[in-house]
């Protein structure tokens, strides 16, 4: 990598947790606008799942995923395996104390440091001058962006729009684990969001009955359970009591054993 | 510094706290051994001060310092602002869990993830072949050394022997802080790791006789105090049992209203 550099090609790094679809494959399209040299990553990154959370169960199918970056120009596949990203007696990690502590930091605690730690290692391995993240995981991506700025690390941050399904599914790996059955209550998710996008358009500006209002919409669904569905200042993440443009609205819900998130902003 | 990569010249840092002495112009040439270009960052860092230490009464001598850095042949000095290094806002940091727990860290706390927030920034910034730290400090060697190996952080960490004054005392930055007296009693520091190396020279393997041994040589001194003086398991801060060869005995003492530091390694 280091090479490439010298001879002054640019590197972009899309780093993912494998079992692709169209989401990750829309983030390697960015990247390739952004850097003549387009990296992905796949590692499933332990240090991200709480004790009692989906590690084992998470879908990998590596040949298919190498395939796949084959057929979209990707130069280079890096899959780490555990050993070589967490040798034993690992002790240092990188931590961040507001926005990592609401919502999924609330929900998965820990889960951002582990995010966090594996990114920077990740940009230390590759040292690319991009990297590329989708919005799906927006609070992600805004750590993510913070963690770049507030250690100086020489990266640009990219961010890809959310993939929809047909009928508005944000694209996840783990849609897989829905029956057919819950596929079909996991629309709620969107649903909610777009009911508080309506609400916004039509005036509403009280964040606590647009919250309500969602949880309503995710409650209808007998199978579905509210993690969070609130409105955020992008700012500090914390829970906005008006609602203005830009403000992102999150939710996260379970289908089961399934936990989906998803968000938009308002007014975009 | 990205450019001079390009052009395939070396480049290695010296991070300093300024009001460089003689400890510092060492690591200086050592450096100069490991890069074409040679920087020195001066910047006496807030996170890695207690509440209750130094900070303010820190010795700052930015004139004297950069014409000793022009006699060395130093090529860049960089001395940010605290505000260009933690502009408001700041919520990520570096942390380690078991080293920067003992000793140092049990005296001050926070003072490494302190230590470790500003060294991986001002590697990101520079983007350092090498890195050189001086072995007075040991227990921030180790722990530099720990992030760059956790987290792939692409440098070398190169290790500066501790420079003396004739008399033995280690040079440091702080030793102007003290009287003449105090000059005179700082000396049962060096007094004490002595002790401990003829202890284990003369076949002593109990690290209880030793500390107590070295905490004895200290005390013999009315004004001074001991904040730890302790056999080391280099490989995870602990304190030893039975002292082995290439273990490192290292004592803190405060005089007066000054802290000093130093160490050996034992067999060495």
């Amino acid at each position: 990598m280091v090479d490439l550099k010298r001879r002054g090609r640019t590197i972009s790094l899309v780093p993912t947790m494998g079992y692709l679809h169209e989401g990750h494959l829309s983030l390697i399209r960015l990247a390739k606008q952004y850097a003549d040299f387009v990296v992905v990553s796949i590692f499933v990154n332990p240090l991200q799942f709480g004790p009692t959370e989906d590690l084992d169960a998470y879908p990998r199918d590596l040949e298919r995923d190498r395939e796949l970056c084959g057929s979209e120009g990707v130069d280079a596949v890096f899959y780490p395996s555990v050993k070589e990203m967490f040798p034993p007696g690992r002790t240092v990690f990188v931590e961040e104390e507001v926005i990592s502590r609401r919502l999924e930091g609330e929900c998965r605690p820990g889960h951002f440091m582990g995010v966090l730690t594996v990114v920077a290692k990740l940009l230390n391995i590759i040292q690319p001058d991009s990297a590329v993240f989708g919005k799906k995981d927006v609070q992600q991506l805004a750590l993510i962006a913070k963690m770049v700025a507030d250690l100086n690390i020489p990266v640009e941050i990219v961010a890809g729009d959310t993939v929809r399904e047909p009928d508005g599914l944000a694209m996840s790996s783990r849609n897989r684990y829905l029956s057919e059955d819950e596929r079909e209550e996991a629309l709620c998710l969107r649903r909610s969001l777009l009911e508080a996008e309506r609400l916004f358009a039509g005036g509403e500006r009280d964040a606590t009955v647009i919250n309500e209002a969602m949880k309503a919409v995710i409650e209808q669904v007998p199978g579905a359970r509210t993690d969070y569905a609130a409105v955020i200042d992008p700012s500090d993440w914390s829970p906005c009591e008006n609602a203005s443009c830009g403000d992102i609205v999150a939710a996260a819900i379970r289908i089961g054993k399934t936990r989906l998130i998803d968000n938009i902003v308002l007014g975009d």
